[in-house]
């Protein structure tokens, strides 16, 4: 942390904030007068720090978008020098900045995904690569896994199979939901990984099949599932899924928004799978967030359905100048500075071999997932039962034992993202290997206390 | 404008920027090979202009959303400090602007709507707003009127009239659409604004009814109507609708997306018609667009249902720092500088006189309606007959008197904003007196194209 930066202790100030927050902010996805949120003061690189002096090392990201750190230089000079040029333009015209976004992420993307359509996230890129898919192929239903988060608005969120959803649930119109391959809790009873696959493309086919293969526009799949628990693919799991696709004649969308933009260590998570999609979504990594941004990667057969008829969809700030020059500045400063690599040896050299040495050594840690930036520690209650540690979408005091290991990292300075029976060590793609290191001695400290409720 | 702002010509510039967006960006609500975006090359205040010299007096806006001009120096130095502080930050925080937004936005808004919920834009503001009535009142359908625009996610675009909606229409499922007032198209056989009124809640009143008051979560209204033709309510409905909002329990959602923040002459078009509703939708002029932001504004009634249990729904840049950051200037500079007393001037002074008198004067004009800084011409082949200049939803050569107009307003150096048969004069809320007279005089120029087009 440069020295202007050092944290400057001001309780009074983080008052105040935080007063003010309670008086008017209403905050996504909770009880509004059950919560207290932190106070922030300020970020930088893999780092925040509140008003009272503390500083967090933080494991989350945010929510697993700022892969560039926080404040990164280059990005921030390139957001104020096109505030003072160009903040905003309508959508209709060709804009400079516009136009280089589209073509460094066209560059990054797999395949002929070369016509790029802005959002202002990954909602809004779902629900459009959803009207895509359904309009390019006259077809009504969209198919999506049960492990799987795509966003909050209508469409998107009805796609989604995590809980969050049932309080919006459409009753399932014109969305099929299906299991993905997932060996540590495998839903079809497979003990190798490729058992876990093929029998997991035979559940995706049969279910084409009975649904009918003619009513399917689009399976849609998070390349490697995020907020879900990230379960990467075993070995063919997303080619058989891309053959089902060809054969029936179905879109395949992969969701890149929490995957993409070196999170696991490539540009896109497809990279290592070998496997293009006809439709990628993306948001977050695109340009750490900096400013909203969001979008849908565009294969050229359907870019031609819409050729020469219009496409019936749209938003005030899509391509917006501000955002896309983030992403200019972010996509550039990736490269330069090798950041995508960094991330793949952070993975393999650091992180990877850090989460697995923890898990022989506590016996609550019952598996370790992931690759780059992006791990997963599934806690269990017994090694041998794999029983969550706690229960599916537990609240109060079912859900203590994770409360306490939250909070044990907090205390030292680590920032964890919990969700469910899980914390996922999803740093910065910058994040040095000393940092790295210092996250995974806190998480070694913390997991003690999940340890004392391991059963049996 | 400003001497280092003189436009400079450079249209092989202007050729890279058109080949490049051809190459790769995928355009809003367009047929991609049919459409030739403009290449822009700056923005200031009430203009902007291309990269062969030409300067557009701009009449939209953008769309309807650069409330306070193009590149405001204080709006655009607050965006440049808030990037050299903290460009981002997670929804779950306390942040200093994030919460100064929200109350410089709850002090502006009508009673006791002082909770905001943050989003990206409007649609998403929208799609919030919707599932807050549904959970609060526990009930499935929502009513919207025909001539209305919602945005394009799901359950914007299914509660839009408009045809945009047509290819995303989910058969109506939990949306009942019903006819709003508009005098001089009477849907109501009415030929008084108290008789379209009362006939036109008489028609609610009796929608409600049959359709099951008990089924209804909301009614929602754009205050009033943009895109759809902005049809000011006779006095007195929006009263009505409040009642019978209040009688059945159902919740009243205004979106203000594109009325609010100073179009209309007033904070939000709501304060003319003396209605608080239950929630407020915005976006566009809450930050002139700056940076992306929209939002809901809550009643304490509705804030109270999720005080205790969670609100099912989120994203990852609800409250971004740098878009609020961006809105605190805004509303900031906005009262400083009287600009929305300088808005509803210009309406009541400049633009409503001066459409009126053009009204007189060409036989194509059939209507004026609007105000502040919101206006329609509503085009006729008959002032008689009224029937619209082109009909309903028209393309191609069936359209081609709007496209010439627009042809001849765009060759005088004036961008106009064209929706089926209606041109709309929304500029800035910052137009002088004299760009607004310029602007006058070229629609009064182009009106003699429309003109021709009159028969009988
Ligand atoms: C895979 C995936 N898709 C979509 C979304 C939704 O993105 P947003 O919150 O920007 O709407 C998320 C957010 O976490 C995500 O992880
Ligand atoms: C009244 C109204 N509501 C919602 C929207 C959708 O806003 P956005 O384009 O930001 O999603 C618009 C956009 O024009 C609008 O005019």
């Amino acid at each position: 942390m440069t020295p202007h930066l050092t944290p400057q202790a001001d309780p009074a100030k983080g008052a105040a904030v935080k007063a003010a927050d309670r008086a008017h902010v209403f905050h996504s996805w909770s009880a509004q007068e059950l919560i207290d949120p932190l106070a922030v003061a300020g970020a930088e690189g893999a780092y925040f720090w509140d008003y009272e002096g503390n500083r967090y090392l933080d494991f989350t990201s945010g929510l697993v978008y700022t892969n560039i750190g926080y404040q990164h230089p280059k990005v921030v000079a390139a957001v104020q020098e096109q505030a003072g040029k160009m903040t905003t333009f309508a959508p209709a015209f060709a804009i400079d900045v516009r136009s280089e976004a589209a073509r460094l992420i066209a560059e990054r993307t797999p395949g002929d995904l070369d016509k790029i359509f802005f959002t202002n996230g990954g909602a809004e890129a779902v629900e459009n690569a959803a009207r895509m898919a359904r309009i390019h192929t006259g077809r009504p239903k969209i198919m999506s896994a049960y492990r799987s988060y795509h966003g909050a608005t209508a469409a998107a969120i009805n796609l989604t199979g995590d809980p969050r959803r049932w309080a919006s649930d459409n009753g399932s119109a014109g969305v099929v939901r299906f299991w993905a391959p997932f060996l540590y809790r495998s839903p079809f009873y497979a003990e190798t990984e490729a058992e876990e696959c093929a029998r997991a493309l035979q559940h995706l086919e049969d279910t084409v099949a009975f649904e009918n293969p003619n009513s399917i526009a689009a399976i849609i799949l998070e390349t490697v599932p995020g907020t879900a628990g990230i379960m990467t693919p075993p070995p063919g799991y997303l080619a058989g899924v891309r053959e089902i696709c060809d054969r029936y004649g179905i879109v395949l969308v992969l969701d890149e928004v929490m995957a993409g933009f070196g999170r696991t260590g490539a540009w896109f998570a497809a990279d290592h799978y070998d496997v293009v999609p006809d439709l990628l979504t993306f948001a977050k990594g695109v340009n750490s967030g900096y400013v909203p941004l969001g979008g849908v990667a565009i294969s050229s057969a359907i870019a031609e359905t819409f050729a020469k008829k219009p496409y019936p969809g749209g938003l005030t700030y899509s391509g917006h100048p501000l955002a896309c020059a983030a992403a200019v500045a972010t996509l550039e400063t990736m490269a330069e500075e090798r950041i995508v690599e960094h991330a793949a040896h952070i993975g393999e050299h650091v992180l990877g071999p850090g989460l697995r040495e923890l898990a022989e050594r506590h016996p609550s840690v019952g598996e370790v997932r992931g690759l780059g930036v992006f791990w997963a520690l599934d806690l269990v209650r017994n090694q041998e039962t794999r029983e969550p540690l706690v229960p599916y979408n537990a609240t109060g005091a079912a859900n203590a034992p994770m409360a306490e290991f939250a909070a044990a990292c907090k205390r030292s300075g680590l920032w964890p993202f919990v969700n469910m029976n899980r914390t996922h060590a999803v740093p910065a793609c910058t994040v040095s290997e000393a940092e790295a290191k210092e996250g995974l001695a806190i998480l070694d400290e913390a997991l003690s206390v999940t340890d004392k409720h391991v059963v049996g």
